[in-house]
């Protein structure tokens, strides 16, 4: 059986949703974080060298990355494209490709910088000199994408907002998208997706 | 015809080395940056919302991220799948895509949080207390995978080699693959072949 690695809390999260979006059979293997350092426990070495979450397995195959993982999921469990387009539709899909990777390849350095600027007084003028403007290119351009869209790619939900909810939320957490009411939306209509609260109950966040 | 908008210095050149592997038919737009703040120029703009590099322009599409503009010249422009597995074969394709948004999504940030700290001495302690172990650990990674292969998925470059390529060369200018004599080696292949020194004399970095 397929088998979610879901590390509390973290953007692992969304692969539980997109597996109840897809309707999957599947288990979850829980992790926790130390309280102290926020750090992942060492057992989830024993799944993948880096241990980092989220991982799945699946056919005796341990694979890694969010972006991979969403791919790799639709690939195998939804043949008739109903969260991606085909690839013979070569630019949409090439569009689509585009906002998958963005959020961890563009948005979530400077949102970590962030994070990481709250826990240390002599690094933080620095690091918000970088992260605040990077922060609101990147709100603003995905705000922008979404006016007058319920999802990034348009009236149906697909891959790619699975990893775009995942830095929305971040930001949320970190106070960045007060400024934001369509980013603010989205998260909310995504949370009452039946599948978001089918995840949470079964992910914890 | 397809378009590279490239900045000078920066990832774009591994997109122009693909486009070389491909034998492509392309033209280049290039960019210089600020040589005060290392900025993008704002014609970048022009281009795409974000001014980011690279992006390219194929068919009245403009695209951006390079894990995407990799997807998707593959896509189009190498039927034969010589740079990327079939997705009929699944697993071999889920860890092709690993392996290719792995670099962007993962290894980057703590790369730029050391070019970071190296521009500020208040902040370099902190920065180098998380970035330090993390580049030990992608870095350390990367080597083992490496190990007794030519490149990333094995004998045969492959699509992923080239975001590879990106972040151990960014490690290479910071100062963090001394201690991995794998990935000079690596690198050092990567430039000898007759495509990157084509790209080389085309995008000059």
């Amino acid at each position: 059986m397929l088998t979610l690695h879901h590390l509390r809390i973290g953007r692992s999260i969304f692969t539980v949703w997109l597996a109840e979006e897809l309707e999957l059979d599947y288990q979850i293997q829980e992790y926790l974080r130390n309280p102290e350092t926020m750090r992942a426990p060492a057992t989830l070495k024993n799944v993948n060298p880096l241990g980092r979450s989220p991982a799945i397995e699946d056919d005796g195959m341990v694979l890694c990355e969010s972006g991979a993982i969403t791919c790799y999921l639709l690939e195998k469990y939804d043949p008739d494209h109903k969260f991606s387009p085909r690839r013979t539709d070569l630019q949409a899909w090439a569009e689509y490709m585009q906002w998958l990777v963005y959020p961890e390849a563009s948005v979530f350095a400077p949102l970590f910088m962030r994070m990481l600027a709250m826990r240390s007084a002599e690094a933080k003028p620095f690091l918000e000199s970088y992260s605040a403007p990077e922060i609101a290119l990147h709100f603003g351009h995905i705000a922008n994408k979404l006016a007058g869209n319920e999802f990034i790619l348009g009236d149906n939900i697909s891959g790619a907002d699975f990893g775009i909810s995942y830095v929305i939320g971040l930001g949320e957490r970190l106070g960045a998208i007060a400024d934001y009411p369509t980013l603010t939306a989205y998260l909310a209509r995504n949370r009452a997706r039946p599948a978001f609260v089918r995840a949470l109950a079964r992910g914890v966040e």
